[in-house]
């Protein structure tokens, strides 16, 4: 069976693998899609330092194979993943479609018994990341035909009426479990996120866009999306977003002002910044209301610094300023439901924008960097 | 001007009235639709001591104007009413559509100090409970062409995209803010609402219709409702109910066995209990997954008493609980907004399933008692 | 070394057992204090169907060491558990004091994964109640010289500050993160535990003793305890209790009544209803404010029912009802931490009002049961 | 009557009023004690712009008598303001001792309905700062013997128990109705403030120091207190206060690190930033554990900017940040309520450092721009 492998920053080569002996409690998964995410993009391109200041900082064990966005399908199981492996206890068989939380997690340190669904792990590890396919089982990543998956992974079975094209997003739409976490942090004094409020979401990249429906299907009266492709502002309207903003035609004072004129002058009540830079960072606090909330997911690699202004900005703003990184390992059953439930309300397949075969990863990465892509994907067994 | 007025328990007469003189600040609201509710309902069969064990309880001053969700049209208005009665701070003019929350309240008591959105006021007055017709400024209440709206009134203008058969239900749709009460209750520990959790709606009149439709609007992942009129529940099918179950037709055992066969064994996350009998009380704790929250809003009168077993259905059931009565003020515009968000996805308009002339008040009143009506409405100045 | 083995309900006998061999994770325990809980009275008096209605119900396994709030002394380990046992990660070695989590958890299962702490583990086992002292490694209670600790335990570091004496009142202490679940819960909106509250406490035994300190520690601004012995609310007072009222002397009636005059005429903003009965079930929902917060944690066995009013006692109350069963490892941190730091302010060491020799194992359980003791403990090595 | 009038930023004139006439539910209340507050000093400085971004930024209408942070006695009261000015309901006479808080709210605005306490009013005007000394009633601050109370402010009745210098802390005290925040938007995964957590106060003035004593009320596990000043960092031990910093003497990698070692190197669960400066900002963030909550109370004025990084303090931090301006109405019956529980507990009287006479305003004003006085206060009537 074959793998993309990445030898070193931006080179791949396709390589042979054996398949791996199973230990009991594992299975193998045959790759249907595999999504390339942010993470990827910086591997490739060298930046291997990430989650700055955590200890799952690490350099990247070259040569790995990549991909943690992964759907697939049960291609051999042993008996103790066929009876416990599933998260929610549900038998699995050769043939079930499943989905995986990348992380591979310890349950044991300060934040696994601290934080709920072990997103903050001190001792974590991730598919497609962490593991040199030197070493065995090798299949430790989606870009591969077979994928090894280990006793200790947390296993999602994929509901019948959820195509691969959707579910492979599900690693993202379990990212905006965030909502439901602004949610718990709000109050009947219109702090955080209540039903009828004006979201704004800064950044309509693969992220954005599926945090667009989540913000629509959580009960928001209005979402104002913004980005600087036409395209993904195009996309995002059909995800649920009543106005855009592109940022390439427009000021950052225009777009606040828009956003109060729809907000009778107060601001959002909350904003989503999901925008890969810092300088919408001070913009997205200025569209808040004050006491609004906001959500900083976007800044997920290390871009720099931004000047603020402490008591503007803050505190007599009233601000709630949420950091996230990381998705619950909870969060796969709800966004595997969810997406279910609205297959029809949300163009969730036609978010793969473009599929590529093993051979072609290089093309898929940098179609992956252009923003008229939404999200690309490897399909290493042929196009789905 | 005419209106339906309660002489006495079971009894009404059609009076004509003038119109009253306006002080400033007031305003005239000429009547498109007024509801009737189950409090209409028990004031006209003579339980006319409501909200037990609260500040609020009074008798009822016949004679009195009913309906208190009201929508209309402003008919006339005074300077202060136009530039700041709306609760936005929207102006209004004449010919704009509003409607208006029936609570007066004093803004000054303990609760109203403390508790969001003015619900638990001590010493708080109803539109169509409170006043006497038989004092000025006598109309006090929808049904009736024309109504009096004092300056002290919270008034909501309706949204353009909004009609008045569906503005009718604003009042209604406004106790859903309960809905966000439980989601603030919520935490990361899967307690109150989150994404993608069962909800079960016990009983599916107008109340538990509008938060099947609420509960889908949020988030909900799977949707269950109960009733005893196949009407209800094909409606709340149409409202977002994935399953519903006849409560004529099935036993509280199987109910309970079907939601938990829905939940993989657990039971559900969220019961909404909304029918006014303390029967499936503790039906709706038994579906509840361990730790899950009920909340009650069915028993607003006093339907006697129910046995619960502390140990079982509360200390080793971890159950949250949350009794809730009214609204808040603060709930009329995330109301109206998500109504009209969403005015193609739910058929809000067919909910109003009867109009009536003032002169029929008595056939309105017995048809509202007819478990195959939905919500029954006044239309004093003609039908809709 | 020898244990008081529970060979049937009602019967003790005196064993001797020979020291298990230590697998690398685990550790062996001198024990010095042992406390007597009422899950040990109800084991003793052969109900031993505890945890209605959820998966851990389970009978006896006779004959049991029982014994499940424990301090003691690590005296013999293992190099894993040396160096990784600590709940917070810091090294054990001989010598060093130590105090447990009873529960045994999966890990795995839907409880454990989603919510904080394993609290509701549908696979757990105890310490002190789950296992036979017939099967290896036998020692798994406190009324034992010395108790095996297995590489799955929670182990918490005694700090230096806190003797024995107070230390093994850490179980029922990290029960009290009730108290941080009631905060959670909280809203501006005065619902659950704020600062300056009127906290009621029914039933001062240990349990409610420790709740009343937990709640004078939290900020309350006044705590009212009851309970029917004179001796404990002598005591409650001394752990911060305001006002006492003894139900053997005073009726319901009264108890409302005094309640209601301590607030104004409101109620209580918190009940924490300790007491095993139902009887006060429906007193303590009666002392509560409109909106006001209790939490059930005293019928932890099935001690029959009690006749509520639906409309009365929670939909019109807009009470918020909270069951807790059980505490979560993550509770014996702060426990520790906030014991250690208050020692000089509360009695905490005569709580312990009793010691007994494990030959005088009956003696002990009788003195339990007996309302003018506080917590009674098994010193098997000799008295602290 | 006297009254200390600042004719002009820096200048001070004694002035004699007549006594004003009372409109029924107004009252007049002889001065005991009257704050100088951070507030009072920027405008003193003729830094007259303050709560910048806000609707409530005004410049100060000079003449004005300065001081909102009051303690009095009741001296001429009219029947209305007799029955029911008082904010819990309490009936006022002549000769009772009163406090109050200084805003005056609309009622009406998006602010005052959607959150709690009317801490945002958009049309609020400030007692000691927004009324000019030269239009009728005059005496609107607390600089002065007798003071003007309109029946429209909130009004509350100290204690029996509470001295005259305790009780002119509440306004400040009221502030720490923050940690109750920070409690509201806590989780059982240890988010926001639990109990036994690390605090850390950045600033031990006055409303650090309070903020210190606060914790300590609610069951911190430990707090650690920074300022510059040694007088008020002994102080700070005395409130709570475990370790403190001297800014003075300590680097800011220094005092990070030392928070880290004193919370096995995860850092501080809270940290509540009071100081007036931008500097202690990022200082703040880095002390924090991974998904820790900052409060930033300190830069209630504008201070200037600093740079942080998006990534690595944020996102990757997981940071909750809470900015705060103002004390809700709600929060004074707390205040109150515990500093009465705590009086022998805390050094509340010791805290105001210094009394001055009218005359002496000036020597008032520099002496509490001293860091080592802690609360200086003007004492129109004669010290106390």
């Amino acid at each position: 069976m074959q793998a993309a492998v990445l030898v070193a920053p931006g080179r791949y080569e396709i390589e042979e693998f054996s398949r791996p002996a199973l230990p009991d409690g594992a299975l193998l998964m045959q790759i249907e899609l595999s999504g390339i995410c942010g993470t990827d993009k910086h591997t490739y391109q060298g930046e291997t330092k990430q989650y700055a200041g955590t200890p799952a900082e690490t350099d990247t064990p070259f040569p790995i194979i990549q991909g943690h966005e992964n759907v697939g399908i049960v291609s051999e199981i042993t008996p103790t993943a066929a009876s416990s492996l599933e998260f929610y206890g549900r038998p699995l068989k050769v043939g079930d479609r499943i989905a995986m939380c990348p992380d591979i997690v310890c349950g044991r340190c300060y934040e696994c018994t601290h934080v709920m669904g072990y997103v903050w792990c001190e001792h974590s590890d991730c598919y497609g990341n962490s593991y040199s396919s030197a070493d065995w089982p090798h299949l430790m990543g989606g870009w591969s035909q077979q994928m090894y998956i280990r006793p200790d992974t947390f296993v999602y079975k994929v509901p019948s009426g959820l195509s691969p094209k959707a579910a492979v997003l599900v690693e993202l739409m379990a990212c905006a479990a965030s909502l439901d976490k602004l949610k718990e942090f709000s109050s009947m004094s219109h702090e955080g996120f209540n039903s009828g409020d004006t979201v704004v979401v800064i950044g309509s990249g693969p992220l954005g866009l599926l945090h667009v429906a989540k913000a629509d299907m959580m009960g928001a009266g209005q979402v104002i999306a913004t980005d600087l492709s036409e395209t993904r502002l195009a996309f995002a309207k059909r995800m649920g977003a009543d106005v855009t903003m592109n940022v390439a035609q427009t000021s950052a004072e225009e777009r606040i002002a828009l956003v109060r004129e729809l907000t009778s002058g107060r601001g959002a009540d909350v904003v989503l910044h999901m925008a890969n830079t810092p300088a919408s960072f001070v913009e997205g606090i200025e569209m808040l209301k004050r006491g609004g909330m906001m959500l900083e997911m976007g800044n997920f690699a290390d871009t720099g610094e931004v000047s603020i202004n402490v008591h503007r900005h803050v505190c007599s703003k009233n601000i709630r300023l949420i950091g996230i990184t990381n998705h619950p390992s909870t969060g796969y059953g709800p966004a595997l439901s969810l997406m279910e439930r609205h297959a029809d309300r949300y163009p969730f397949e036609e978010m793969v924008s473009h599929q590529f075969a093993l051979a072609d990863v290089d093309l898929a990465m940098r179609t992956s960097m252009d923003p008229t892509s939404l999200k690309v994907a490897m399909a290493p067994n042929g196009f789905i």
